[in-house]
């Protein structure tokens, strides 16, 4: 973690980009970048009859880091996918609960 | 917003039900049906020793509404996929936090 | 439910230990088997500038069950997928609350 789930994004536009994004996130997050992974879902989306592109969304999943710091994390987030030609992107964080999580079966608390 | 997120129910299926179902979510959340996206998840299915298909579930995505406003969401995402001849569905909501989503790296809040 | 949305682990991975996992899962829930899922979600994962290989994580959707059940559930399938030869895998759960959960347009509550 943070764990950067993409959709309406391709893997190869984000390969460009991925060293220096998650080089800034993980300055912003004060953690080492090994921490982070970016993994792109595959989809098919639907709108009025068609087969449409997907919008671009990322959530973004991490344990609770306050207000400020994740204010940070979206910008730098966004700004790195629209710099790759992404005309808008929506982001959101879901926190996950230390007492929730595991590392090969032992609690993170 | 509203996101649908689908599995076991393929993009196919849902082209054909795509605009009135929009149209009919859009009604019961008074929004604007382009404020909607479906993506259909990319997903394989493992049960007692083998590949099976993907059990039918619906995740929405999206801010609180109310009670009242969700039971008719749901009663009406799943008339409109059980009219596809899919036997049964199950949906869940997902409460998204307007101080942790953002448009374009801006919060909504 | 649960449902296991799994990432950076094959279908064919775990069709071998699906049937012994569910049973061991089911027995430590007090529920049947055919509550389960298990759904792979297709991804490609991007770090340092290339595609790399998805990390293995499990999200479990579930109805809070409490937290010596949650740490069985997670110590016994983080044993069988590492009896597999995956390294390491890290799991999260997530409750969904019943009162927005519907069968078949029907809440739970």
């Amino acid at each position: 973690m943070p764990q950067l789930l993409v959709r309406g994004i391709s893997p190869s536009q984000l390969v460009p980009i991925s060293t220096a994004l998650i080089e800034e996130l993980a300055a912003i997050c004060q953690c080492g970048t090994d921490n982070f992974t970016i993994d792109c879902l595959s989809t098919t989306s639907v709108f009025g009859g068609e087969q449409v592109p997907t919008y671009p969304f990322i959530e973004v999943g991490w344990f609770e880091r306050g207000q400020a710091i994740q204010d940070s994390f979206a910008a730098a987030l966004a700004r790195h996918v629209i710099s790759i030609g992404v005309p808008e992107v929506e982001i959101a964080f879901r926190m996950y609960q230390e007492s929730a999580y595991y590392i090969n079966g032992r609690s993170c608390t």
